[in-house]
């Protein structure tokens, strides 16, 4: 990874660390070569003898941050303490200094126009994690690992990312790529110095060893769809006429009044967006506007919207009024449900003296799509009855019905899961190669091939686009 | 203020001290006689031989947080720096550990319940300030100014809590308070005795003197309303009749599509709130639904609503159709606007053949209500037109048309404006003892309450209730 330590610009950047929002105490963080100079420029020590430039690694200061350019009466910004990390014993391998500030974002952001004016650059996205990659002193799987410690939503995912800082996924494919380096070693060797190195039975051996790393490649990949859900969650979308009890779901799971509930058609008008939790496993709930044919123009904002939600989502809820007969619309409904993972709700279902929908109507019109399993639950959003049915359903669908994470290392980066998929099917390559029983020399760009794309999980074989991708989805000052 | 030391309870308290969202950098204070030991059961430095309990003050030490109850694969929660400012050299003048963790809310409250595990209790909002106030770190105006600095949603208000947590309100109020203090140890010790004590003529002088401490005092007191205003900002409610550009004004305004805005009668039905800035002049806008006659459930809610939104408002915007006579709706309206700052919007100003209202029409129909100078404005939110003759009104009719602050020094906390105006009226009660020919002795009860307003102004005598009163509104962690 040091090979990019050349295109390294040594600017001192900075950015505000902390959450952009008022709070108690704000960070703004600085680091590159002039990190001590430039904090120098603006700060005064409350002990009057005291310089920052002669500040001692991993001390704090007390004093205030001052602009030199303001009458004197107003000169005073903030009052701060700030802490510096010497090179290389930092988070990015440079200088770093944090000024702890008052945490107004008003504050924070003069503190940060001064730095600014006086020979800082604002930091990317993910900079000071870059520089840190940059600078040898994690891989990117670490690197990647912190924005998801930091964005973790539930204990699956800050335990996954976790590990992965912890180095456990970096082990791993350093482990397997030893095994492969080995091999393309060997048939090198052997192919240069045929006297001493003997090819004889190899490609046995080989396909053995492969089959094996293939195995173990196969399994990581095996973890990553259901790792993604458990630490991403899952997109849903709630659809339904108007009236079935679109709004009371939503309500009943995100436990508030956000949205409107009222008995009049088409009350809700704005795509309504939350987060709640079932269990450890979280729904990106969408509710959507009544779907119907509608003349009336904010209601036809909402349908439009709706019907390309469902093509966006992985999961829909689709609930119906168990007192009124399915009809054209529900059939249109049903339509766009179609290749979906679909859960039906049969709402209303404390009205028991006139249900008029029965699972088995359900199922028969569902049956010339792809959900033959479709889970239908009974429900009462008036009552508060279902939940508990619709958590195992969704359970069912996406986890195997397994509650609790199965084992310790789960792949919950897509970048990962496609790069561990390319080495799986390079390798498979080297395996159709013994099956045709080519000759050694033609393994190697395939071994090579399943080598460079474990590489570009850890960070030894990527390019700068990727890179500059990676980090530009972190969030600023870190 | 030192007699609340004995109240003070010796708890360890801990929070969150940034912000409530996910960030790069977050951290974890703790403050308290046992914040080290605490600390250091969850600590381990990555430098092994490290012994948080011997850290030195001032340092940084980095590690890992760790809880011991977990299995041995799974103790490390997260590596973090560790910052240490001991007693009485801290923000609270207790022992104070500061834990910087990866900035996720997920990750921080897990830190957070193993500091309580451990020992340490949550702390209340406010309660760090708190402390160092009841440590006489700090007077009761710096510790208001700590909050106000954190929510400074502009310069002027920036300003104004900087100046008061540098001691500008503390310093002047000492000042006269000192002033007070020596004419009633005078007046005392002339009781007392008489013989070295001449009372001649004091009257007079004290009349004298009185009367500047009231004008600086008053002075005060009129810098206060402006103050508010500059600070907070003002509380407007936007009113008109379905279609009359409501929702267009609060776009244009917030320069955003949030409210959904079609030609279609009373579609804000929600109330929506927004902040917008006029030059430097905030304005916190409600948005309500139409105001009329309906049978609709929902507008119902939103028209209720509106009534008792106009009650609470500072500045009412009425917008009015230009294109449309005025009807007994607008009549319901102009009522509701009796003895409120108001603003008349003419609004579709662009369709010059339809105007149906101009100034005169409107200015007769407010004609029996308190607004005589009501400023009428044509705009056209359809063209952008007259938000600047907007900005003018408003400053006209809250700052005088004066944009800049006139001065340094404002009280913007209403709390220091009532006591100051208890104190004034007080020492008119003086003025008047002086006048109607008492003798000394009957000063004395109203100078010295006076004095105790002016004290509780910095906290010099105020009550358990109150202190409670004023750190609850802080945010945690602070």
């Amino acid at each position: 990874m040091s090979n990019y330590l050349n295109n390294f610009n040594g600017d001192t950047i900075c950015a505000i660390a902390t959450a952009m929002s008022d709070a108690g105490i704000g960070i703004i963080r600085v680091s590159g070569p002039m990190a001590l100079e430039i904090c120098d420029k603006i700060y005064v020590s409350a002990a009057k003898e005291h310089n920052l430039l002669k500040h001692k690694a991993n001390t704090i200061t007390y004093g205030y941050i001052v602009d030199n350019s303001l009458p004197e009466e107003n000169q005073i910004i903030d009052e701060v303490m700030i802490s510096f990390m010497k090179a290389p014993h930092s988070y990015t391998r440079e200088d770093v200094i944090e000024i702890n500030s008052h945490g107004g974002m008003l504050i924070m952001n003069q503190i940060l126009q001064l730095l600014l004016k006086n020979g800082c650059r604002i930091a990317e996205p993910g900079e000071f994690t870059k520089r840190a990659f940059l600078n040898g002193r994690i891989d990117l799987t670490k690197a990647e690992a912190i924005m998801d410690v930091i964005s973790a939503q539930n204990n699956f995912a800050l335990e996954a990312s976790r590990n992965q800082l912890q180095g456990k996924i970096y082990k791993k494919i350093k482990s397997l790529r030893e095994k492969i380096i080995y091999q393309m070693a060997f048939i090198e060797s052997a192919l240069d110095d045929p006297e001493n190195y003997d090819l004889t039975g190899f490609s046995d051996k080989l396909d053995i060893i492969i089959s094996d790393i293939m195995s173990e490649i196969g399994h990581m990949i095996d973890t990553a769809d259901e790792g993604k859900i458990r630490k991403d969650g899952i997109k849903t979308v709630i659809v339904g006429k108007p009236n079935a009890g679109k709004s009371s779901l939503l309500n009943t799971l995100t436990g508030d009044e956000r949205a409107i509930v009222t008995d009049i058609a088409g009350t809700t008008r704005d795509i309504i967006e939350e987060t709640v939790r079932l269990g450890d496993i979280v729904l990106h709930l969408i509710d959507t506007a009544g779907i119907r044919n509608t003349e009336d123009v904010i209601e036809k904002i909402g349908v439009d919207k709706a019907k390309s939600m469902i093509q966006e989502a992985e999961l829909v809820l689709y609930i119906l009024d168990s007192t009124a007969e399915i009809d054209d619309e529900d059939n249109d409904i049903i339509d766009l449900c179609k290749n979906k993972k679909t859960i039906v709700l049969l709402n209303k279902d404390d009205l028991s003296d006139e249900i008029k929908i029965t699972d088995d109507i359900v199922r028969m019109r569902f049956s010339d799509t792809s959900n033959y399993n479709l889970p239908i639950i009974k429900t009462s959003m008036l009552k508060g009855n279902g939940i508990d049915d619709l958590k195992k359903a969704v359970s069912d669908l996406f986890l195997n019905g397994e509650i609790v994470p199965k084992q310790e290392l789960y792949i919950t980066n897509l970048r990962h899961k496609a790069l561990l998929q390319d080495s799986f099917d390079s390798l498979q390559l080297v395996r159709n190669s013994i099956e045709q029983g080519l000759s050694e020399d033609f393994y190697t760009v395939d071994l090579n091939d399943a080598y460079a794309s474990l590489g570009e999980i850890i960070g030894e074989e990527v390019g700068d686009d990727l890179v500059e991708e990676i980090f530009s989805k972190f969030c600023m000052g870190k």
